[in-house]
Formats: C-alpha cells, structure tokens, sequence
C-alpha cells in the first residue's frame, strides 16, 4: 500500500472508529508472546499488566487490531514490538493460520469472551521471543509465568474477559497445558 | 445476538458500507463447497457462475461478510444457504479455525487476491455438502469440477481475482492437491 | 490395498506386535467422540469406559492404531465403528491435519501421556456422530458428558494416562473450553 | 529417555528394520526448509539432491523417521541438522501440529506418494532456516529455488514420488502458493 493512502486511512478519527465499532466486526490479533527452553518447548508464558478503563489492573495477551491496507505478519510485528519494545526479537509465524479464532461481543454471554468496545474476531497466533522485553505504551509491566503456573489456576486469578481461555488455547496448540 | 440489535446494525446502508469499506479490513468468509465420496475424499469442488460488475462472467467460491453480532458459524451457514439453497445440506466445520487466511486488496500486486470494493481478511473453510444444491441469489449456476480437472488447470481458466488459489489451498489441506 | 496383503499383514502375532511396540514409535489415532447442538457447537463429549489391565476402571477416549496398508480416514472409521457401533454416523474430518499430535511413552514423566505398552505417535480428531451409539469390544460403557462439566474437573476425576489433556485440547480447538 | 534405551533399541539393525517396515505404518517426517525475506515471507525453499536407489538424481526435501522414545522435536532438529548442518539455525515449530500429513506406500497409486520400502506416516513442518546451510551426509547438493520459479512447474521437473505435493502444500499452508 501506497504511503499516502496509509496516512489517510489506518488512523480513524477517534469518533470514526468508534462508529465502525457499533456497525461492523473488527479484524484483531491475539497475540501470546512466549518464552522457549533450549529444545524448543514453551517454558513461560508472558502476560502485561495493564489498567483498564474502570482503573482496575489485570493482565492480557498482546492484542490490537488490524488496519485498513495493513498485511497481517505486519500487524503482528507492529503490536508485538508496541507492547514488548523493539528488541524483543520475536519469531514471527511461519503462517497466517491462527491456532484459535476468538470472537468477543460487548455481552459477555454470547461466548464468554468480552470486549466492551466492539465486535471483535481476533486471531491467536504463539510468538516466541528471544530478546530483551521492555513493555511499552500502556503496558504497566510484563510477567513471564510459568507453564506449570499456568496450568495451575494461575491464569484465571489475574486475567479478566475470558483473556485466560486464549492462553490455555495457546498451551493446548503448544502441547503445554496439562 | 438480540433480534433488536441485530435489526440495528447488521444492515448497514450501502453508503455507510462503502465508507466503512474505505476505512477498516472488513471480516470476510471463503467457503469452498465440496463433494465427498464414499470414503470420505473430495471428489468434486463445486464453482458459482457470477456476473461481475463489469459484466464478465466468473466463477467463483462462496465469499461474503460476517455481520456485526454474528457468530462466525452462523455466518457460514447463512452464506452457504444463500448461494446453494435451503436444502444443501451442508457439514459445519468443528473449528472456526481456518484452513487458511486470504488478505484480500484493492490493489492486486499485494497479495495478488482482489478485491476492488475492500481490504477483506477472509477465513477459508472447506464445506462438504450433502443435499440438494440450487444456486440463488445473485449466482447464475453452480458447477461441480472433478479433482481431477481442478488439479489440471481448469481452475484458472474460470476464475479470476486470485480465487483459484483459494480452491487449491482447500486442496492441499484436505489432500486433493496434486 | 489388496486384500490378500491386508491378510497377510495387518494382523500381527501378538508376539510379533510386542516386538514392534519395543522397537519403533507406533502410529496411532486419538479420537474424541462429540455431540453438536442445533447451531453446530459442540454441546457433549463422549467418554468410555474400559477396565484397564490391572482391573480398575477408568474413562477413555477412542484409540488404536493405524494399520500397514490402511489410509488414516480408513482406520478413524474402523475405530470409531468398533467402539461407538455400526450406525453412530461419524461426520468424518474433512483433512487429516490433526487438532493435535500426542506423544505416549511407558515412562509418564517424558510428556505426561502414558501408555505401558509402547511409544505411541497419535493423531487427535475430533468426531461429532449424529446417530445411535452402542458401545460394543472391550468398551463397557459410553457416557456424555456436557461441555459445562468437562470444564469443570470432571475429566480429571474418571481419567488416567493424561487422557483428559487430549479431551482439553479438543475443547479448545473447538472453542469449547473455558 | 535414558541414553542406555535409546543406544539398545534407537537403532535397529538393517534385517529388523526392513522387516518392521512390512508390518507396520512408519512415523516419518517430511521437512520443507524455507528462507525467510525481511518481511517474514517466504522467499525461497531448499531442496536437496539425492542419489536414488536406481542411480538417478532427484530433488527432495528433507524426511526421515522417528525412533524409539525419541520426541518429535528433537527428531525434527536431528533430522535438519543431519542435512543441512549443524549451523544452518533452524527456526522450530512451535506446535507439532503438523501442515498435512502425508501417507506414503510401496504402490504408487493408493495416494500418489510412493516409498518403496514402507507405508509411511509422515508429519510435514516447514522448517525456516536462518544460518549456513551445508548438505551432509547422503545428500549432494541443496538448492534454494525462488517461490516463483516454485510456482511455474520447476517442481515436478526435478522431484519424483509426490515429493512435489508436499512442498506445493507446504506454500500453500505460508500463502505463498499462487
């Protein structure tokens, strides 16, 4: 895509994308940054903390949307490198098939995965980094838990919106969850 | 989904979707039908005959929109419905995970797949059907191309927009790729 | 594959496959049997039960191996028959892509599947059946479970050899899981 | 496993193995190594250069089975590292979910995919590669070809016994198949 239609169209207006958000499904990314072992097994699973918009904290995955002439590999190395800084050296997927497509609804009960501000149809990618993370934008921090952690309740304590079922959607990909 | 949100939003005017489709990648579904033998292989791809807007004929896979509040399931059977008819009979997938993630550009040179109205990020699913199929809507005709022929090239001497890549991507993911 | 060479080596002596399951991974199938809702989500997950070797009991999913000279799709049929009876109506995968590959060893502690007998290789898919299930061989039982008490431990309790990790990571390919 | 297990029983000898292979399906696995462009697509994919048992010369990628208590990363990493060389950088899945499985038998015409020696069950993982790519052991030479050139026939010139599906299903899983 061209520069200059990028410059016209990726960055709505604030009242603009917000209408969109009401009349059409938004194209997301989750995205779960992990950490692997020396043979190439998830040994950690990174999570950010964020304050939401009621002032609470609680952790998350990666995720952002997809803009307007934007490809999806760059997306991803777009968030990634917004919410882990740019030395995080991430392993970029070898596809553009997700391991898991994850619609979320402003109601809560239509598949437990809720997302005040839209309709949006996310797709979960695992991205494995070796570098150094330094969490950036409106991260607070990051953790890296472990996967026996993970699998031991830990998730649910500390992640809101059904962000915990993406994880454990990740580590059942990985053959990690227990 | 309530019945009044859905009235709201789903339908959106066709001014305010042409400007949306300015704006932001719209949520998009391939659907590629297909037949199955007895022992469960594909046999037979099946193809739309559409008009296109410059009054070329083509044809075609199943292609459409998911709606603001629906699930992506039901917007699959929507869509199949739509272009086979109410007694197709068709196999819902298990998983919204796709076979594959088709960018779709105003501009072919990006990905090569067009799509002159929009930025489309289409999921791809292979649908077996086992009913009666008859084509409504705006497709003319519905042929059923063996592997075999899909696999020698007539493919591409129908279809256009990059299409034919998307069948045979449902090929080699169900094994019909030669 | 002719029959006279499926006669001749398909069946192994007993002794002969002991043999084999000490020398060579052993290609398997791990099958798990789900009933669809009306709107094609998976609302149950079908278990078994067997009486293991040392007399207890315990809950199972669909397994065996795949034999010289048989196709995949072919063995998931005739495992899914043997077990659930001649007229449970699979719905057979359209790919033989896996949602999942599990490695058993004889020693737990390599992955956390366990399978006394032999290094087993086995590919995880899901099989919605739409017809009348009779357990029939070795199976004792079938129980259907619902999603809801999938998710909340009950696997846990009724299976063993880390069965239950392949119904999770079903539940999440499926959406299904919590 | 310990390194007594794998010493008594990794390595079969010649007579044993040969007599394995007409028994049982073999746990194979089919590797496509790619190069990465800047922009995390693939640009170009390695093939090798054989000596068939006949004395002719053929391209192929990169396969080989798995043994005894041997986990399918680590076969994954030997069998890369065997062909390529110990610092070609292989990028590792981060799933064992395969692209396709791929049934190969002694006659031809069941799949399309021929080994003459066993049915095989093979796994296919693209395998990126980062580092200096030496071929090793009984392979001649290494290739990279462009995708393009991938593209336009150049694959079935050069390989033999279906060799060419899996790579085609290889770009088509990475969106590279045109």
């Amino acid at each position: 895509m061209s520069a200059e239609i990028e410059a016209a169209t990726a960055w709505l207006t604030a009242s603009e994308l917000q209408a969109a958000r009401q009349r059409l499904p938004i194209v997301y990314l989750n995205l779960v940054p992990v950490r692997l072992d020396a043979n190439a097994r998830v040994s950690h699973v990174g999570l950010l903390l964020r304050a939401t918009p009621d002032g609470d904290l609680t952790r998350s995955i990666i995720t952002g949307r997809v803009h307007y002439g934007e490809l999806i590999l760059d997306a991803i190395l777009r968030h990634v490198e917004k919410d882990l800084g740019p030395v995080c050296l991430p392993v970029m997927p070898t596809s553009t098939v997700p391991f898991g497509v994850f619609e979320y609804f402003p109601d809560a009960n239509v598949t437990g995965l809720r997302d005040s501000r839209q309709h949006a149809v996310a797709l979960g990618y695992v991205i494995p980094v070796n570098g150094d993370c330094r969490p950036s934008q409106e991260a607070l921090d990051l953790v890296w838990i472990s996967v026996a952690d993970a699998n031991n309740g830990r998730l649910d304590l500390e992640m809101t919106d059904g962000h915990s079922r993406v994880v454990r959607a990740a580590l059942a990909y990985t053959g990690s969850l227990s």
